[in-house]
């Protein structure tokens, strides 16, 4: 049966050995305090909270999943507990500012955690999420006032959070939302509306939820110019801090979803519900946008999360099953058979997942790095420097992360044949939990879209340039070494390629966008694809490096999937390039009726 | 909420302009009667009770699933009537023997009627599939007192069949099997095993269930030379031809798995059954094999039938649904915003699943006219070229229909965003009922060793020289015609191109594989999915040659959807090649302690 054992020592590995983390937040006052033994034991602990609490609860949350009856959600046997466990063990607040009681430290440490919880239980670790997006929109934009009552119960977890946006005719379109928010003059606002796909809108977790809410005040401009952000308690709050009564927010039903089970997902009406603004009138998405690239690369780790997860059990499933015999003769005599393990498409199967799940890992660390970077470091020039790869690299993440993700849930189930098919073999349900990530949050082709529009064409490669220039004085530093092992030679080649491969795209594409205004949507996706690829070619590069000169099993290992990587995956970026390059004419050359 | 409607426009083209069935029908004894007023009735039936009778209890299907209890199955309410009425509409004998009461009607045509039902309710498909299987074994190997009591019962649907191959320990290795049969010396065995994942082994349909069985007789040889075949029924037949007595056979539970809930999963029981011997003692596998290119066709149209029920689905949705505005500036002032079909991202995933659905239909179409070519043509030549297309092209046809088709329904989940996720919208059903198709009935990965290994490399290529012989011909006819339309030429070309990269793969692979045991297993999936991309541009250059001098929608559809495939998808092509040609080094270097 399933299951789970955190990866501590790749984790250790990228944040000592790949990243430095040592210097790094021995450097930024925000983060000296994150000695090596904190961070030890954090994993450690986080490890085993994980292992032994969230994974076996896995199974029973997507058997289970949550009840509805008279507006109230019920989770699994054994969440709430669950949760009560996790946040008196402070883990609700890893992340927060210490001003209201978080523990502040960096996203790179939390990222691992972050990871273990997706693995192990991918409908538990979205509650925490959700109140963690929703601290850091209070944190950045509310009152004072507001962040004294809110962010202190939500960083101990005894209230949870949620972020309504989506309403039934508004998902990716938030212009058209109908969400109103009536001005009561007294420093609060009435609002109403009905929200969808609200995660942890209703629960039985704790005693009051928390809701970020968009909507329209009455007279603001139309479209996405008009939005506020409001925070909407269940309960109101009294002057002592403490519940005071019904605040007119009500569970209207939940959905019924083809995975995270045990993740309540609800319709939310507002009748009438008191709600304060948070940041500025009209300047609700922005404030919503504070967080995006903080949640988003949470969600690529979900991707992350579960591909290790399926790495793991499809390993021991291939170590254990056996059936016919090695292509080279039997290998295992005392068997009836041998494992499946000694089979080349096997091994390529798992092979693939373990590439794309370390150089995710990596890069999810990478990526945090740069938050972290961007927010603590008292360098303006790193700062600026980290912030535009932050923009940049925050869908690649979000998307690439979680693609790469499914995929490996996909493959690992593969490697389990008829049995991955069965639901107690818990692979497929790796599965239907992973296909969500390539669809909240911004579905994939809109960070697609973010990634090749937005950051890319309108920022007109600036943003760009600033990822190529490390990329290629990284190159340069490694080649002008006096000794390259051939491992690392063949991994910084390859590197170039796909980065040449990368910029002559990049360049078409902000060239073709001049004169056609659906370039960016025709390539968006094949141009992400082909990014994200670059990415992991760059963070198997930066793994060989320190993995070169020890003798270990674990840094053989990395080599050699490294070389995996390169020869048999990296090779996708001839035809992604072949194709990007084709333009937008054969797709909106076809009339409508057509299709 | 999901509807469908049978492509018979699609289909009718594929039958008359692209293979000219006509001609085709009418030369070869066998089917000289199946007219154009049959065909264009039996497709018009068949559209009718797909998309009136199957589709509507798909949902249903899903949610409420087979009940097992007391060794009973119940199907969901509606299955059962459904089937009687199927039945006796004659539809279970479509393609059957007529001399045992079957319709012998072409397998080119009995295709289009099995997409159909794969797109409207692959659970229920399932049941008439695995007896139209076991038909075909029967068929050909059991005695004529066998098939004289059995075929007619189940050409007439008034019993169904199963095969029972896997189990708990022997899947892809059959050579494990423990079942035996205990030879009674009337005549009959005695049956005795346990066997996983059966389709349909038990049910509520019809009142007797016939067991193909494989077993080992006890002094057989080991592995798979010692497997012969059994029919063991449910219930005993005496000497009226009527049901006996119960028979030994019970089912001990049911799969809970992650699609296909409507059809049933059994493990089933055999104790002391008394079975019938079908073919000779100890070749067993070989009659299995005798369906199968039958049956992995079939089952790659669950991947094409379900890939165009996706689409169509993603389109209607992709139509109605508002959100944002055209890059190009607003397409529908009168609306809130525009219809989702106006983003170069929608088009090209719905071109994306459109481009491999219809090549998917052509090659299904395409391997069927082969089989009935290989069975019914009075030209020898013509059978054996057929027949070595069926070898070489059946695992293609498996493993690339299903991949593309699940892949279709992931990317046709995809143009619903969050809806795609919510189970009533039936999307993320698709994706689980897709899922299946890919593992069973000898899973993807296997296909692809079949492909490279029996049909390639251990063949020395004559197979290969048969397709490729056939390519090259047509393109030197198209290309030497006096006017070729540029649409064409970029075909040719394209196909060209690939074919070459095709070839030059095979080389390589035979020659590789005389040095490394390896070989195959290493560069299989990747191999098959080359393969796969070059039928697909076969079929799509034919398939332009005759639309080319039409001026229809239809016609103009074709032509974009062609040039979609060749500028959009095809260049995967270079990519695979690279990948492929780099052989086993880097899995087989990887000792199974660094995984």
């Amino acid at each position: 049966m399933p299951s789970y054992k955190a990866p501590l020592k790749d984790m250790e590995f990228l944040l000592q050995d790949v990243f430095k983390t040592d210097q790094l937040w021995s450097s930024m006052k925000a983060t000296k305090d994150t000695t090596p033994d904190l961070v030890s034991a954090i994993l450690i602990e986080g490890a085993k909270i994980s292992e032994t609490l969230f994974a076996p609860l896995n199974r029973v949350g997507d058997e289970i999943g949550c009840e509805f009856s008279n507006g109230q959600v019920t989770t699994p046997r054994g969440f709430k507990e669950a949760y009560h466990t996790f946040s008196a063990g402070g883990w609700q607040g890893l992340g927060g500012n210490p001003a209201y009681g978080g523990q502040g430290l960096p996203k790179m440490l939390t990222v691992m955690f972050e990871e273990m919880m997706w693995s192990s239980n991918a409908s538990f670790a979205l509650y925490p999420s959700l109140s963690n997006g929703a601290c850091l929109a209070i944190d950045a934009h509310a009152s004072a006032e507001l962040k004294n009552i809110y962010l202190k119960k939500l960083y101990a977890g005894q209230w949870t959070a949620t972020m309504c946006l989506t309403e039934s005719h508004a998902g990716t379109d938030l212009g058209l939302i109908k969400t109103r928010a009536e001005d009561n003059k007294d420093g609060s606002y009435d609002v109403s509306g009905t929200k969808i796909f609200i995660t942890g809108g209703e629960h039985d977790y704790v005693e009051n939820i928390v809701h970020l809410v968009l909507a329209k005040i009455p007279g603001s401009p139309e479209g996405v110019k008009g939005i506020s952000l409001f925070l909407v308690p269940k309960y109101r709050i009294d002057e002592n801090e403490s519940l005071g009564e019904s605040n007119g927010v009500t569970c209207g039903s939940i959905e019924h979803k083809m995975g995270i089970h045990a993740a309540s997902t609800c319709v939310m009406n507002f009748d009438s519900a008191k709600g304060y603004l948070i940041g500025n009138v009209n300047e609700g998405l922005a404030c919503m946008f504070t967080m995006m690239n903080y949640e988003r690369l949470s969600i690529g780790i979900q991707g992350l999360g579960l591909g290790e997860w399926s790495y793991q059990n499809a390993l021991e499933y291939a170590k254990d099953r056996l059936q016919g015999r090695a292509a080279s003769g039997v290998a295992h005599k005392d068997k009836s058979a041998d494992p499946i393990l000694v089979h080349a498409d096997v091994r390529k199967t798992l092979l693939s997942i373990k590439a794309n799940t370390e150089a995710g890992r990596a890069f999810a660390a990478y990526v945090a790095m740069n938050l972290d970077i961007a927010k603590f470091s008292d360098d303006e020039e790193e700062r600026k420097k980290a912030a535009a790869l932050v923009q940049l690299l925050t869908p690649v993440a979000k998307a690439y992360l979680t693609d790469t993700g499914f995929e490996s849930c996909v493959k690992g189930q593969s490697v389990f044949g008829g049995h991955g098919y069965i639901r107690e073999w818990g692979m497929e349900q790796a599965v239907r939990d992973a296909r969500i990530a390539q669809i909240y949050e911004g579905t994939n082709a809109i960070q697609a879209m973010d990634l090749a529009g937005r950051k890319v064409v309108r920022n007109k490669g600036q943003y760009f340039s600033v990822f190529v220039d490390e990329i290629e004085a990284f190159i340069l530093e490694q080649s002008s070494k006096s000794e390259v092992s051939k491992e690392l030679n063949k991994c910084i080649f390859s590197l170039k390629e796909v980065l040449e491969v990368l910029k002559e795209t990049t360049e078409w594409l902000i060239e073709e966008s001049q004169n056609d205004s659906n370039a960016v949507g025709a390539v968006a996706t094949d141009y992400l694809n082909l990014f994200g690829l670059t990415c992991y070619a760059y963070m198997w590069a930066k793994m060989v490096v320190v993995s070169g000169d020890k003798g270990s099993d674990f840094c053989r290992a990395k080599l050699l999937t490294a070389e995996f990587f390169i020869s048999r995956m990296l090779p996708q970026h001839l035809g992604l390039k072949h194709a990007i390059c084709q333009g937008s004419g054969c797709m909106m050359g076809m009339g409508d009726e057509l299709f």
